[in-house]
């Protein structure tokens, strides 16, 4: 019994590979259904890289952006276009983006939760217009709880 | 005779643990107060830190944001909110927050003094929104001069 | 029965507060058991800071010191001592200290575990020579098991 | 005629997502078989991150290492462990890993050659010993010629 409680520990914490995979596999998927190109990374529940894929031909400007949209949906558990809301000139949060080493604060940044609601990671999408980006990285959010992803370590 | 002057002067221009940790306690108390998990920094007077703490499930983007809000409030001895006054576009000091490897200009960082109205650090305060961040500051930065703090050296 | 399940989670795979105070005020009064002043950084199962002081007179240039340290350890899961073994000139991980935004690799970071023996954090601590960082470091590590810090949210 | 050249000239000289997908796999695969948790980079021919994995359990710290070894590798067409027997004390590459915003000059970084024996990428792996990481990079760069990999795309 007690080993069941701590699988569901490390699974309700942090996302697995699988998982990131699932998203990453969704959301490629979405950015060839809307004809963009891609740059997609997922960070953990600690802000950490954990897959990264940059579609052929995606730019290459999109990787750093990519993985700091990810960093930031993570820092403040909020898809990252709300924080740009608040970051114009005269609103709260102006200038938030020199922190933390470079935020970026325009949509295509998403929270990654798991089935009881809590983050467990954050998706990251750059490539094309910011609406785009976010399309992407949310049909990569929602797949992530599904964690049915073909993973890297060739078990299905 | 002469000692005895200079340790005064280092008491006098520079926080203590045992203030830092009060500054702290009384910080955190306000946070759950107003219902917030906040990220807490104290620098002391050369804006090098001196404690810190985050809250069980406070943003992670918060860490830096905390530590630069104290450092921005110690670099120019005043509220951190009075800088991004003057940083907008169009304003005298449009952009500085790029400097000294960045700074935060909105509300959330506050000047620690002593009885003496010398200033002797400051506290950073990120988790919620900026007002709230700078009501949890205040309370930690008014709490400092009593220097009643239950510290970590175990001393009361 | 449930809620009980995810509160051990939570315990079980990240340092909470109450438990890097614990760690905090072990490592300061173990600090000055030997007469020392010490930096002491924690960090959580990510690797970001959760908690810091700097007893009075430390070393300043122990600040980054500390937290690196406390990074180190969580990032290799091992003592930073045993990273220095093989990063000497001529050995496997020659120069490894230039990764990570900087590491270091000299003792006096250790990982903190569960009573499980999962990792959910580490202590880096900084100010004196490299035996007594370790010790400090050490005793501060044993006691974040227990969790029984005061905390700065002012309960017991 | 001539747009037919130069379709194939990109083809050829540069990794495609495909290729770095089997590269990917065949080193988690191998990382399986000898028992060790790794990260493992890819990077293009222009040392730009392609695809990026962290298998669950692997080390932190290494994220950054596997990035760097892969940059490392590319940057100058050898394996990673080759720079670093030129970069000891008193050797012609003394302190090379300062450059280039940091580069690992022990074992762990490949070139990714393409059947005409053109470096189109390479691989960064770090995790384990030197020794293991090698030989698992070793894996994942052979089998990035095949390019058979089973794509985040969804296409096989």
């Amino acid at each position: 019994m007690k080993s069941c409680v701590w699988q569901q520990a490390s699974n309700a914490t942090d996302i697995t590979l699988d998982q990131a995979h699932a998203a990453l596999e969704a959301a490629a998927k979405k950015a060839q259904e809307i004809q963009t190109k891609m740059d997609i990374a997922i960070v953990d529940a600690g802000g950490n890289l954990k897959a990264f894929a940059r579609m052929d031909g995606a730019w290459l400007g999109s990787i750093d952006i990519a993985i700091k949209k990810a960093k930031t949906a993570r820092y403040f558990d909020m898809p990252t276009g709300e924080i740009g809301k608040l970051s114009q000139p005269g609103k709260p949060l102006y200038q938030i983006e020199v922190s933390n080493g470079g935020l970026i604060s325009f949509p295509g940044g998403v929270p990654i939760k798991n089935a009881q609601g809590t983050v467990i990671g954050a998706i990251g999408v750059s490539g094309s217009t910011v609406e785009n980006d976010h399309t992407v990285a949310d049909a990569g959010a929602n797949a992530a709880q599904s964690g049915g992803g073909r993973g890297v370590t060739g078990k299905q």
